[in-house]
Parts: structure tokens; C-alpha cells; sequence
């Protein structure tokens, strides 16, 4: 019998490499790592294959050795930005995961909305926090979220991220940036056509996406709200809501 | 009789904000002024109405002071980034328009081909250099471009930026990155469809856009250069050929 077990991450898929879509490293050559499982349960998840107990059946139990030789093939050997993403991936063991990486390297972001909080968010070179808005019918716990960063310790580079549908989403993360004004902001029009856990064919509705990122740079320009950038979802609008690219 | 002239710039047109739409700053609320004149004539270049002398007459030499009402108009007085671009900017007299924005706690960007280096580079905040690959017709004199990055003397957040049409640009955009390996490194697909300095209505080929968008992150990808960041021209995604946006 084994004296230790290896932690067993929960992953739904590993992709890559294509280029990180979304906020600060957008445009940056990526492996992605997407965990299953999420405490939240968002009225617009854009991931609900890696969220859904519906689809636990797809989700791979698999070991830091496992994941790292799916990574290692696809990025050829040669270090790149691992983005670790979800479902929330806050919720598996993945401190050993970016141990073994760093060792080789590599360099690792990590996305979540900041409701569970892990010692080694402080191994990351990126942590992306993400409240979710009122229109995610989600409500955020702000003690969780600062116990965050207090973890992260200031070492990885740590930025918010805002999904913007409405108003009220734009109310909510002029708030949340304003708790936090040491805090680089990243805006993100919603995308009212996500992606179906189902099918991989739904048609997104690129004019309705445009024209809700002309909305939100058009209230941030006119708010004078000079220091946050709005980005859209690069991959969305080049290869709409197909999976794995 | 005055004792000193005061500097005269070259001005095409000052507008904003609105985001900036490429590169480093991608997303993030700036105004534009835009200097008229240019030592290059590249092939495809997208800013003819601010390079061909055809246009000068629309041309307005501007004091510091008199660009500055402009700039803080369409600010509201509020500190942001200033993007300084052109035709080349660097051909004009912007060191006393920095200082000035400087005090008032605005930032500035200037984007140039790297041909013509000023002492007032190392005031910049961020220095974007953008070489321009084989397909503009033009050749890259580079002792002047490395005068450039001297002058800068490394104060600015200094990137590349270079556009790719075709494998011969690719290579092109390797061989300068290896030049300067600590310089981050913004590639951007060209614009075939580039607007014309007499309409304001080319309708840009996005489908093309688009494709060669999913080219360069392939070869990118393929070719294991993952420190590079892949990035369309976003205003051009949501506004088209439209000017002044
Ligand atoms: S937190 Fe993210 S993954 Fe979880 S339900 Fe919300 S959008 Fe989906
Ligand atoms: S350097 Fe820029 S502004 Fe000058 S001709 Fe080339 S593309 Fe146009």
C-alpha cells in the first residue's frame, strides 16, 4: 500500500496550445487546464461542461504526472503560460501541479471568482479574480474574496476581472474596483448566446456582442473611468462557441 | 517680437476617447492625437490621411497649449493615457507636450517605426516600436531603430509591434524579436482591406480579418513562440473603417 496517494485533480478538458482570449494575458500562446466542479451555479456559465454534475461523467480524476504529460505534449516540451481555468479551479489540489510546472519552466494563471481560497495561490504568476455581477444571480462573499488575496501575499500579479451585462453589473464592478484600487481592472461585455454544455454549434450572436462591448466602452469612456481596460472574448469572436480551440 | 517660437506641431486630428484598439494597451481608454507626415510610405498603410501630402492642407500646425485645450476637453479634464500617433510621430516636437501633460498626471504612448529618435523618448511612459516587415515596401534601417531604443534609455515601457501579412513578414518579426529579446513582443494580422483617406466607408473584409487572424495564432502556436501575444486591431472588429472612433 502506497504511504501517500497522489492528489487526484478533476479535470474536464486539456486544450491547447491557442491563445488566452480573455483580459490581462490576452492574446498570450496558452495551454488550457479546465477543471470540473464549481460551488457557484452562474445564470450565464459560459462552462457548463466543466460546472454541471450532468457531465461529472467526462471529467477525468487524473494525477499531477498525468495532466503534466498531456501538457508536455501539447506545448512540445517547451515552457509557456499554463492557464488553469474551470468550473472553479480554486476548488481541486493544484499547488504540486504548479510546483512540478515551475520546475520545468512553465509559468501558470489561474481564474476563479475568489470564493475559496488556497496557500498556493501564491505560486501563481497570474491570479485572475472574477466576482460574478447580479446578473449572474450569484452574491458575492467579500470576506471569502480578501482571504484570497490575502493568501496570494501580492506575488502572482493579480488583476479583477468584471462580466458586464447590465446597469447593474457596471455598478457592481465600479464597486469591486473600488474596493480594491490597487487592483488592475479588466471589463467584459456578457455573452448573452454562451456556449450549450450539449452542443457545440450554437450560433453566437457576434452583432448582439458588439454591440454590448460599443455599450460598455461607451459608458466607461463617458464615466471617465480611465484605468480599466474592456476587452472582449477574442476566441469567442474568432471561432464563436465551438470547444477546445 | 516673442523671444522664443513656441513648438508647432503637425496635427491630423486629436479625438476620444475611445479604447486603443492594439498592442500593449489594447482595451484601455485613451485619446488619439494624431501628428500629419510621415518619412515612410508603406504599401498598406492605414493612416494615409494623416502621411500623403495630398492631405496637408487638412494638416493644422497646433501649439502645445492649443492641443492641450483639445486633450482635456475630451477628457474632462481627467488624467488618462494619451496616445501619440501619426503618420510618425516622432518627426514632430512632442517633448513639451509631454512635460506639460505630465504635470497635470496624464500619460503618454507614442507608436512609431523606430526611424527617427528624439531625447524626449525617454519621457514617454510607453514607447511602442513597430518595424514595418517586408510587404509595407519600405527597409528597416536598424542603427536607427537601435538610436531609438538608446534615446529611451529604457525608461518607458518599451514593446514591439509588427504586423504580419505573409510568411516573409513572419520571419521577418522572428528575426527582429531575436534582436531584442527583452523587448515583449505584439503581433497583429495585416488589414488588407485598409481605409481610404477619401471615404469613410471601405467596408472592411472581416471574414479575411478573421482568417488571418487564425493564421498567425497557427503559426505562432506551431512554431512554439509562446512568449509572443497575437492581437487584432479591435476598433477595426467594431467600428469598421470608421475614423475618429
Ligand atoms: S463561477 Fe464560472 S464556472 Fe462557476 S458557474 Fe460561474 S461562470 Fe460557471
Ligand atoms: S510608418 Fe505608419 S503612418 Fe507611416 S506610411 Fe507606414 S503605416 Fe503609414
Amino acid at each position: 500500500m502506497k504511504h501517500m496517494e497522489p492528489p487526484s485533480i478533476r479535470v474536464s478538458e486539456i486544450f491547447g496550445p491557442t491563445i488566452q482570449g480573455e483580459g490581462v494575458l490576452i492574446g498570450l500562446p496558452t495551454v488550457f487546464v479546465r477543471t470540473g466542479g464549481c460551488d457557484y451555479r452562474c445564470s450565464w456559465c459560459d462552462s457548463l461542461h466543466a460546472v454541471d454534475n450532468r457531465f461529472r461523467g467526462d471529467w477525468q480524476a487524473m494525477s499531477v504526472e498525468q495532466i503534466w504529460e498531456q501538457v508536455s505534449a501539447l506545448s512540445g516540451g517547451e515552457p509557456l503560460t499554463v492557464s488553469l481555468s474551470g468550473g472553479n479551479p480554486a476548488i481541486q489540489p493544484l499547488g504540486e501541479l504548479i510546483e512540478f510546472g515551475h520546475r520545468e519552466g512553465y509559468r501558470f494563471a489561474l481564474e476563479t471568482q475568489g470564493s475559496v481560497a488556497r496557500d498556493w495561490f501564491s505560486t501563481l504568476d497570474t491570479l485572475v479574480l472574477s466576482p460574478k455581477p447580479p446578473s449572474s444571480q450569484m452574491s458575492t462573499d467579500w470576506a471569502r474574496f480578501e482571504a484570497c488575496l490575502a493568501v496570494a501575499q501580492g506575488r502572482p500579479l493579480t488583476v479583477l476581472k468584471l462580466v458586464v451585462f447590465d446597469d447593474e453589473d457596471y455598478a457592481y464592478a465600479k464597486d469591486a474596483a473600488a474596493r480594491y484600487p490597487h487592483l488592475p481592472v479588466y471589463l467584459q461585455p456578457g455573452n448573452h448566446t454562451p456556449p450549450s454544455p450539449d452542443r457545440d454549434d450554437v450560433i453566437v450572436d457576434m452583432t448582439g456582442v458588439m454591440r454590448r462591448m460599443k455599450w460598455l466602452i461607451e459608458k466607461v469612456t463617458q464615466d471617465r473611468w480611465f484605468d480599466a481596460r474592456v476587452l472582449p472574448q477574442l476566441h469567442m469572436l474568432l471561432w464563436g462557441n465551438t470547444r477546445g480551440v
